[in-house]
């Protein structure tokens, strides 16, 4: 497993926020690679792009296997991560770089930014007349790659979102109130649907289910929360923290303006929703004020959705260790870019194949959940558990009386 | 196991926050009272005093021993709870309905509060002349109560903070700033001191540990946030809700003072702390904007602690059961009242025996942790693990280059 001088070098990174499962991606390339024989060194990039730059490189050609297995299984980025996203110039510096060392293929697992960075890097070596592969590895708990059935990330953030609420629905039934969970979710409402996968009756919260993909009207969340409570005698409730108005603006936004507060954005211009009580405490706010209701609280998942250790959905770590092979799998196969995507063949038994993406294809698009899934704006259909179960996998049996 | 109605009946009830096992010690009682043969019916209360005061109860000498133990696999309380505290007279009405349904033994699962509430329903029977057992079985997630070790419910939830700060120390070190996590415990530190479990090395983070049974001060704590963000590039802080200042005043209370918001308070008199992210926003945007930081998160990791699906103690789920074994034990010893608590044998292996102790030592009581522990009022020491490991049992093995 020595590097030989005479093979060419790949460079292996992890982009955007970290996973569950983020690390079996990066050891399905660096296991990949290593079975080929075709690479001399693999450089792990510490911190994505920002380590390619900076030369901040791990050897990882002689990383046991047994150690790289362990890594497999930890939660979270164990290159490092960063949200620089890359524009041209940018670019032309990591291309520099994998000059300089020989780079002939770039694996760079992340969601939609990082395949974007993958397709301007491979235009530049292409203008230069240099054979590069640069391979994107799909990742994001979001769920919102186009071309994908899902992303490797989602199932085990589904997997956390299921039990979390599983576990709140019972809190609520033994202590009712009214209860707003606030889970992850920028554009795409599939981590928060993932709620209701844990709900074994009508009775069983959540209750109330508020995805981005439609308008979130304030009167109308309050005259739903006051239906539920009224029927129920408590309301449990999951929000997305990206629940926007008829207009576009996040509720999360026009509240922290509201409040005279700023809002954090990121290098890609995004605003920031996590890492933040804000929405959730809003809102609990609104219903004490607007019902009189007296028990309210808010919970606000976080990056505990994303790095939990201890919560991993097993087809979830398979095919993020998959998609990694894959991507190796695509460069001996000859081409020169793409992206791999999860297609499913069957809901059951469970079964998923893989395939070639255009860069473009997944590149700064972003896929959303089929608002026939969304029920009076406020739930979601079971129908979707069809979907979403086999990705988050086995729950906890729970019993009541 | 049919009710004979020539045998007493028997009330159990569990009281105040729900834990992960406090089904575990409803279920030991149930089992132990079946296996006795010395009571007819076994009446679950629904929601705590309430349910009795409502006659409503749920008949559990008849259900099957596998549901029940399916139950006792299941957080949050399966009769329901409530935060009522009985007075004098609330406790009268309760002393009623034993009479009027023949109930001579009562077995109360929770907290301090539900220890007085024997307690004074003891005297009244003692005053009648009414033959009755008044046992309270411990429960909560603080570890707050005197005579114990450590109480069932802690286990579970310190296993839940250790593995949420292992993981959000991998999201940290992958994606640097400063994270700062409020963990539950109003008086009592010992689970935000779980968060150092997961710790492998200095370079780990919890890098500051903020409990309340030493005063917050916010300059010191802007000090140590600057110097450990200096050292590392990062910071990850486990802050306790309770944190308070040398008054006493909470810093959530005294936040939410400031910035004009009502503070809730519980029939107890008790401020709500739990199910808003008012105290980690506060202290991140005061990071923000007295160290120009940018990058700071906050989560709040909310009633997840206590009711999360899936990730149990095993010694907790163990020791929970056995708590409500030896309280009905108590009863057939010819005992009238009393509380179990957990004495620690040996560290290792790790073995535990149960006494009785006096209601009145435990009723209204609260032990702190010891501040012999806190180190530099900004840390624990690692000597606590020696204490803390065996309770949150085994963690999640994870690797990192």
């Amino acid at each position: 497993m020595s590097a030989k001088s005479d093979l060419p070098n790949a460079v292996v990174a992890q982009s955007g926020g970290p996973s569950a499962v983020i690390n079996q991606s990066m050891v399905g390339v660096v296991e990949r690679l290593r079975e080929s024989g075709t690479v001399g060194r693999i450089l792990g990039a510490r911190h994505a792009v920002r380590g390619i730059i900076n030369n901040d490189f791990i050897e990882l050609q002689e990383v046991a296997q047994d150690k790289l297995d362990r890594i497999a299984q930890t939660p979270s980025s164990a290159l490092g991560t960063s949200r620089d996203k890359p524009d041209r110039n940018y670019c032309e510096k990591i291309f520099k770089v994998f000059e300089q060392n020989n780079v002939r293929s770039f694996y760079y697992i992340g969601g939609n930014d990082s395949s974007d960075t993958c397709r301007i890097i491979n235009e530049l070596a292409r203008e230069a007349g240099y054979d590069l592969g640069a391979y994107h590895v799909p990742k994001t708990i979001d769920n919102d790659l186009a071309e994908n059935d899902h992303t490797p990330g989602f199932g085990s953030a589904a997997k956390f979102v299921a039990q979390a609420f599983m576990g709140d629905n019972l809190d609520n039934a033994a202590l009712p109130g009214i209860k707003i969970n606030i889970v992850m979710g920028r554009h795409a409402g599939f981590l928060t649907a993932a709620s209701m996968l844990g709900r074994r009756s009508e009775a069983d919260g959540p209750h109330l289910i508020y995805v981005p993909e439609v308008a979130f009207d304030v009167e109308q969340f309050l005259a739903n929360v006051d239906r539920i409570t009224g029927k129920r005698g408590r309301c449990l409730i999951a929000v997305s923290e990206g629940v926007h108005d008829a207009d576009g603006t996040p509720i999360a936004v026009k509240l922290a303006e509201q409040s005279g507060g700023e809002v954090e954005r990121d290098a890609h211009g995004n605003v920031q929703l996590s890492g933040s009580g804000v929405l959730g405490d809003f809102l609990s706010k609104l219903i004490r004020e607007k019902l009189g209701a007296k028990r309210v609280r808010a919970d606000t998942f976080g990056y505990l959705q994303r790095s939990f250790v201890g919560c991993t959905s097993a087809s979830d770590a398979q095919e993020a260790r998959d998609v990694g092979r894959e991507a190796v799998k695509m460069a001996l196969e000859g081409h020169r870019d793409g992206s791999v995507a999860i297609v499913r063949k069957s809901d059951n038994p469970y079964t998923v194949t893989y395939k070639r993406v255009e860069l473009s294809d997944v590149a700064a698009k972003t896929r959303t959940l089929d608002t026939k899934y969304v029920v009076d704006g406020c739930d979601i259909d079971s129908r979707l558990r069809t979907y979403l179960a086999p990705l988050a996998g086995e729950l906890p049996v729970i019993e009541t009386f």
